[in-house]
């Protein structure tokens, strides 16, 4: 099984309007609702490709159970459809509220404006029961673990330092998608990869150029650096060499949700022991066939299929 | 007792937001959630003046939770303040899911960006099973009703002629606030009062001239129209005469909920007998503390005191 933890998970609302104008009042056409927060998004990736994930994170309040719902409801729907591999909610129950995400799909001009509410407040008796499921969830087969996204309030700001810690005590990969601070402080504990994007990496290492980043970050502790790099694919850079990948053609679509996409591939790749560059090329086509998808952050399969054999990877020569 | 029926009930979310920009990802700073739609926020003004009031209309899903939760917090807190009339929840329970509104509020203009879900659909057996209660609530000493704000799906066009002459023919005076087709229908079941705006009423009689308007839609079958007309105040044609009221000075403040303060002021002198022109008084005065209060929705009360006093009423001569 592969884990995911998503500490600020969130219900995502989607409302589609005809038009936003600032400051005026929107008859809402249409509500989304769905479990959110990128270890969510990840493990939904997953699950799809076919393979077992169990989600953790915290989960507290009404939106708290509107989300578990969802997730029960999503297991239920796979398995109607044929499918064997779910997603197993392994979620931490807090006191406080879990937050809601709103996206505000504007139908004129397809752009989308999102509003995020802060996350609950976590306690430190809250933070310590989490860290006691972590381990025990660790001890139950997980073959790899993703550590994705922000941290609610109240979190140590080292919070993903003790856990990819955890991980590689336990001998288990992990991998590592956050920013700011708490990117900064999992590096020095050596997560297996870390995914940041262009402005993540340039923001913990202080260079644009990604190569340069890439390698930058390396040193700071990751063994493995892969960042997304947006229309221009994704740059890797291990202990064994350096890689970047592209799809060959310009893809117009949705990139919400790309990046999420990109962890599952790899994690993917990593639990089937596949090699670097065939990691890449999953993370490059399951990216690309999540903008391509009509529905944000779900992947559309033919342009997956066709992906696999089309995206090209190339020897990263040092800029 | 006064009843208030919301057949479209929201939670409303509001969030503060440093500054709106469309198309942008937003850190929501404050998040506010409470009962809303017209007839919740109609029962809330009159708590606080002292009148003990019963709720009622749709409520269902997990965001219904939330707002009678939130309704019996709110009474709590009034009882623990030393209140004694509290707002009575008889709200009925459906199917369907409760909807959501989101006000964003931009800190840095003041402005106001509105979200409106759209309402739950309600089944025939839920429309009668509604009628059913509605018509016990009246026969447990209503004083007076308000029907208030929009339809939720499902719901007959018709819906407030209905429920006007239920109350008519039980011999309880009854308020009408809503717009478009269901006010045109509500007015031809002869409520006591109705209560649009200036938009409303000239959406449904095609008179911008306010005094010819209300005249009109008095014609359709109000015995009373008292019209809302933002910063100059009140309109109020009756059987007995006409009359204008307006405060002395220009009100800096949030128009919102300014509308369902007035309703209320008429309300509360409606069930205390007050002559017209008081009544009249007691809404322009609510209308205008509610625009200087710091919360959307709530009113100002030495606002509230001081224009008791200050407004002007005079008699409204024909155009």
């Amino acid at each position: 099984m592969i884990l995911t933890v998503t500490l600020n998970a969130a219900l995502d609302l989607t409302y589609r309007v005809p038009h936003l104008v600032p400051h005026a009042s929107h008859r809402v056409r249409e509500v989304t609702e769905r479990p959110g927060g990128k270890g969510l998004n990840v493990a939904r990736v997953l699950g799809a490709l076919g393979f077992r994930t169990t989600v953790t994170g915290f989960v507290g309040g009404e939106m708290g159970r509107v989300l578990r719902a969802l997730l029960a409801a999503d297991a239920a729907e796979h398995i109607a459809g044929g499918g064997t591999a779910t997603v197993t909610d392994a979620l931490f129950q807090v006191a406080g509220r879990t937050r809601r995400t709103v996206a505000v799909v504007d139908e004129t001009t397809g752009d989308t404006t999102q509003f995020n509410e802060p996350g609950p407040h976590i306690t430190p008796e809250e933070w310590d029961g989490f860290l006691t499921a972590y381990r025990a969830l660790l001890g139950r087969g997980a073959e790899a673990v993703a550590l994705c996204g922000s941290l609610p309030p109240g979190v140590p700001v080292g919070a993903y330092a003790t856990l990819v810690r955890e991980a590689r005590t336990a001998g288990i990969p992990v991998l590592l998608d956050t920013d700011g601070e708490p990117l900064r402080r999992g590096l020095a504990a050596r997560p297996d990869i870390v995914k940041p994007n262009a402005e993540e990496l340039a923001g913990i290492t202080g260079t644009a150029e990604p190569l340069r980043a890439a390698r930058a970050a390396q040193r700071r502790g990751a063994h493995a650096v892969a960042a997304s790099l947006g229309a221009d694919g994704m740059l890797l850079v291990t202990q064994d060499g350096a890689w970047s990948a592209a799809v060959p053609e310009r893809l117009a679509g949705n990139p919400t949700g790309a990046g999420d996409s990109a962890v599952a591939g790899l994690l993917s790749g990593l639990a089937e022991g596949l090699p670097w560059p065939d990691r890449l090329t999953r993370a490059v086509a399951l990216s690309a066939a999540t903008v391509r998808s009509p529905v944000a952050g779900e992947f559309d399969e033919p342009t997956y299929t066709r992906m696999l054999t089309s995206v090209r990877v190339r020897k990263a020569e040092t800029p």
